[in-house]
């Protein structure tokens, strides 16, 4: 087997560049080790900046989106019992965000590149990177009880957190940064019509909490507990009066609604320097994790995909190498900025676990001043947002 | 003995509220437990915002301070060996500030004072604040070996950090928020012309530097230290190469003088709540403090004391107490902006003691950003020169 691009991992990094390979006229395949029923159901994020938006859009990719996803010009962040508007369309010239699931343009991909006849090999086994400090690197997998190598001229690791690639890299050569959170995130699907138009950030003494939405008909609801915590001593009613009390403002009522699906997650930072080494580039969550405050995942994950699609097209017509070699440095700008973001925003919003009533003040001071600063507003707008792809 | 306004401490909040109050026809008298020279003498802040400028000149005591002090339209944030001006002038619409040390503007209004028959009583001693809680308060202090009780309407707590008024208050209806920082401040006065014409804010992997001047033949230079550190362990020399490591750029010399002056003072935030209790009202540090890298100490004394001039004004105007009803809630508000601000600034450009490489990497990418999004920069500008006296 051959190709000039071999791609482990069919999340929205790897389904988003070999999409995007092939409108270039660059072959790809995708190897993923789940099944094509498994990835369009996970449940995930769910915010897309408008840079992402408009990649998808300009890719062909985007005709559902802009049917069922929902375009919001704003956020509500919510303390002291009342709501305060950031009006990020009017504070960064127009721009928004697309509420739109993850899996959703998973889904999306997965049809389009079947549809152009694009190769992905779903639950593949044992795959291993190799030879990618040579020119002919390949990957090595086993589909249906049979080993299989996939020469390739370079290898795309968008396999998450927990995938092969980034640990094929040479420990001496690598530097990760690694940062845990002690809050965890319950979050609930609830049939219920959203309770809000836009997105809710709320800050409260007990913990912070989130409202957004999937559809007209459901909600999704997250509280701040404890990572440790066992889902079982959650029941629903205890969720429920959390919520109601975390996002109480006045004038203002929950939907509640049958709980469909519910979990804990944890939130930690991470990022790998550099995200290249040879000819195997790193993407997405392979790369980099952030906390989900900041609502950055995945679009970091089409940011890098952007980026190494623009430098493999100049490789392939040019035969020049600098925006390859310029790779890792080129990501890792957006990468830092949307962690310093994503960690600012969750260290704004979150009750620290042990009491600490100086930090509670410089919480809602921070607050009080994002909420009455024009610049301080335009700042976490423009970053929800999404700087440029360019940044 | 009998005043309206009994203020105990002659800094910079004692003086100027006396002299602010004797404007409007209210009298007051002054009781210092330091010597006039000592408290002329003594080495402090030097960064005036816009708001503490325009009150100092609209009382009448800015003349000197126009004519010595330095206008400045900009700061300089250094880092990655490279120099990064924030135009504040131009980011808040044309405000700047003023560099004049505080022992001068101690000087100007001493003599304001003095001049004009004010009452301030030099080395008094055993200084205590008494019945505030009726409508009759007191001070009592001896003066020569002899004691006397100062009657008056109010009191003002104007005594600093380690004065007697902020204790005198019950300990169940205050609460005191600190916070100390692993920090520590090396300073020196020297006897060379300033190698910048606008302060320069350093971030080196050895420790934040700061450069700022105090006449065209004084430089004021400081570098983060360990704040248990002994001066002795710190000869010039040593001095010097970390000053030069620290603030080393393309193209720029630091000048070297004599050194006439060295210390190093601790770092800490604090803040009281509520500021006032029966007629009792504290000012300055005797409320408040905040570590000094966002140069906010003096001029949220200068605040303090402008809200308080307007209460008082109204009481003895009008009779009403609305005013000074919410001296401490209208104080608070702006206290925990320059708060926030000054740990803001602190956490971005102290070195942290043990090696965290992953927040060193937040605070690039946070400096990073705020020299190259005007909406970050103005965020910071907005708070260096001063957010409105009635934010």
């Amino acid at each position: 087997m051959r190709t000039q691009v071999g791609i482990v991992g069919a999340g929205p990094a790897g389904l988003l560049l070999s999409h995007l390979l092939h409108l270039q006229g660059i072959e790809s395949v995708v190897l993923e080790n789940r099944s094509r029923k498994d990835i369009e159901e996970t449940i995930r994020a769910g915010v897309l900046e408008q840079g992402t938006v408009d990649l998808l859009t300009g890719a062909g990719v985007g005709g559902r989106m802009a049917r069922e996803g929902f375009r919001h010009h704003g956020i509500e962040l919510r303390f002291g019992g009342r709501g305060h508007r950031i009006d990020m369309h009017a504070l960064t010239g127009g721009r928004s965000i697309m509420v739109y699931a993850q899996h959703e343009v998973i889904r999306d991909l997965v049809k389009a590149r079947l549809d152009a006849g694009g190769e992905i090999l779903f639950e593949v086994e044992g795959v291993s990177v190799r030879d990618f400090d040579t020119d002919a690197p390949s990957i090595r997998f086993r589909k249906d009880g049979v080993t299989h190598d996939l020469a390739c001229d370079f290898i795309a690791g968008c396999d998450g957190f927990h995938g092969v690639s980034r640990p094929a890299i040479p420990a001496s050569v690598r530097t990760e940064f690694l940062r845990t959170y002690p809050y965890g995130w319950l979050g609930i699907l609830t049939e219920a019509p959203p309770s809000a138009k836009e997105l809710v950030y709320a800050y409260h003494e007990r913990g912070f909490a989130l409202l957004s939405m999937r559809s007209p008909e459901i909600q999704r609801l997250y509280i701040q507990c404890d990572p440790e915590d066992d889902i079982a001593s959650w029941p629903d009613e205890r969720i429920w009066g959390e919520l109601h009390r975390r996002l109480a403002a006045d004038g203002w009522r929950l939907t509640e609604g049958p709980v469909i699906q519910k979990g804990i997650i944890a939130m930690r930072s991470f990022v790998v320097e550099p995200m290249q080494y040879g000819r195997l580039f790193l993407a997405g969550d392979a790369a980099h994790i952030v906390p989900p405050t900041g609502a950055k995942g995945l679009n970091l994950a089409a940011a890098d995909v952007s980026v190494l699609v623009r430098a493999l097209v100049e490789h392939y017509r040019t035969r020049r190498a600098e925006l390859l070699e310029r790779y890792s440095a080129t990501c890792l700008r957006r990468v830092w900025r949307a962690e310093h973001f994503s960690w600012w925003m969750t260290s704004m919003l979150h009750r620290s676990i042990v009491d600490d009533p100086f930090q509670q003040r410089l919480q809602r001071a921070q607050l009080d001043y994002v909420v009455s600063s024009s610049a301080a507003a335009k700042s976490l707008a423009e970053n929800y947002v999404g700087l440029p792809f360019d940044w």
